[in-house]
């Protein structure tokens, strides 16, 4: 029995240090409407979504890192961004959106949230565990920070895979509520929330497809010109960017294959203030490793595609059947050890 | 400082089901001839190489199986096989080569060892962990099988890295004994075996470098036309062999970058018996993902590189640096839970 929904990642291109949040927000409302006219069910957006990609400065005022982060404990209601939960509520349309989490403790998050247009309300919440980069800035004025850690705490909500209810097909309306008010779970979907860097770390992956996971979901800012963290690497900037974009692509394909799960990626991507370069690249993935769709620009961009999400059931059932082929008592050094440790000297 | 040492995959073609070992054993006997005149320090042979791959077969009569199996406790001393070591070490040449292995109380496992010409002895065995295929055989008598669950057991020797002696350089030449009569570790590899199905398996690769694995060897039997498993592909012969191969190079350039290793894939490839297909694509893949050195066709071939095993520390230092990045409180799943267990109907 085929799952078709149409499904789009909203790619967002520059977006400037001075951008004001309601000006963005309303760069987001226009791909959703595009989205609308194309009778698309799910659109992700980008990792930290609001603004400029701020951890590539030092901030040292609070009061200025401040403004990067949303403090309100829901986003929805968030006087910024309320307009496009609103827009994505007139029109049916679920939406994914990483940004900046400022929690009441005074803690950072780099978090995501899964708004259900059917119910009205954030169905999950991600906060991303991997964080690359450092605490200290680079000594180097001229290098391009990355200071996640700085800012972020790692995220301590885990790999949650949740049901996006009636993605598929409104359960109501079919009549599938059964007895004690659950539904049969068929006009749902299983999906699971990534950002950015956790793409390239299986773990993550596996631990959403371990909770039946159909489709991922992740944004990123990635930068194009990143030789500074390479040590001294040879490459020109094209050659940079193109090797940036080869590894987004690798593990994006490599991953929903070994995962046998849909993906799609959303970049915050272009130019940031005439000198920070991020690759583009936003694109659906299938469950075969396929790119179905992808960016043709590093602007602002809807890609769509319509998947049916039975395709996953290929790989779940055969190469890819946790329950007849893993062998548990062979990862344990995966739980039990951090870093590495290397066998003993002969 | 550079650790430059010079690799092969031996790839071998079609192996007949009537093909004696010791006929087998003089091709490979060839290739490690080509391998001394190219200067290669280690070569790595295909998964149960000895033979046609057996596992297509339904084979009832206990002494027909037993003829695909090695029966001693050191394959070095195997009449049939001792030539090859012998030439090994006469020439220098560290192999890792696969065979399957019957034990005394009447396992079979699909094995792999590591002879070190240096020390004149099998250093590490692995035994797959990852079988694929099924017990029972299919009703349809056209159909290929894939009983390898039903002749082999689950390896149970884990995914233990070793470190190969002087591989890089000789450490006793060098000097390199330390007080106490070890060596530095300078010298060697610290080194992974893997077979066939496990490259598509991250958390065997996990496994492996969180013990520093600087470089992963895989031997593979890998079908071109699998239709039949597919469930009514509409592929033809071609595209399905183009999508075989697709996937096992998605997965191992994938799997060295994500994990910041070399690798060397070896195909037991071509026609067996005038109908097996298997595909080719034996190659060499960098920590960076990418390819090279690849077979240019599905016969016995030496495929060669000359890499630096320093390579990996970009990888290893940075986007890969478990001890900074990988969290450990998030991957319990990974090792608590085989199957998948899908969150409640809402």
């Amino acid at each position: 029995m085929s799952r078709k929904i149409t499904v789009a990642a909203a790619q967002v291109g520059a977006v400037h240090k001075d951008a004001s949040k309601p000006e963005t927000v309303q760069r987001l409302i226009k791909l959703l409407h595009e989205a609308a006219e194309q009778k698309v069910k799910l659109v992700v957006y980008p990792e930290c979504t609001l603004t400029t990609f701020f951890p590539r400065h030092l901030i040292e005022s609070r009061e200025e890192l401040d403004s990067y982060f949303e403090h309100g404990a829901d986003i929805t209601q968030s006087q910024d961004v309320k307009p496009l939960f609103d827009e994505a509520k007139a029109h049916g349309i679920d939406v994914c959106i990483g940004y900046a989490e400022r929690t009441p403790d005074g803690s950072g998050y780099n978090t995501s949230v899964y708004y259900s247009a059917s119910t009205g309300q954030v169905v999950s919440k991600y906060r991303k565990v991997h964080l690359p980069g450092r605490v200290e800035p680079f000594e180097d004025a001229n290098a391009t920070n990355q200071l996640e850690k700085r800012y972020f705490k790692p995220g301590d909500l885990g790999f949650k895979a949740f049901r996006a209810p009636g993605l598929v097909h409104n359960a109501l309306k079919k009549g599938q509520l059964k007895e004690g008010g659950k539904t049969d779970g068929k006009g749902d979907a299983i999906l699971g929330m990534l950002i950015c860097n956790d793409r390239r770390w299986p773990e993550a992956w596996r631990v959403y497809t371990l909770q039946g996971a159909e489709m991922l979901m992740f944004g990123y800012n990635t930068g194009s010109h990143m030789s500074h963290l390479w040590g001294g690497s040879q490459m020109s900037a094209e050659e940079q960017e193109k090797e940036a974009l080869f590894h987004s692509r690798l593990v994006q394909q490599a991953n929903s294959y070994m995962h046998a799960c849909f993906s799609i990626s959303s970049a915050r991507c272009g130019v940031d203030d005439g000198k920070y370069d991020l690759i583009g690249g936003s694109s659906i993935v299938s469950p075969e490793g396929h790119v179905v769709a992808e960016a043709k620009s590093k602007e602002d961009e809807l890609v769509v595609a319509e998947i049916d999400l039975a395709e996953c059931r290929k790989g779940k059932e055969r190469t890819f059947d946790y329950a007849r082929h893993r062998r548990v008592e062979a990862y344990g050094l995966i739980t039990e050890q951090t870093g590495v440790v290397e066998p003993e000297l002969l």
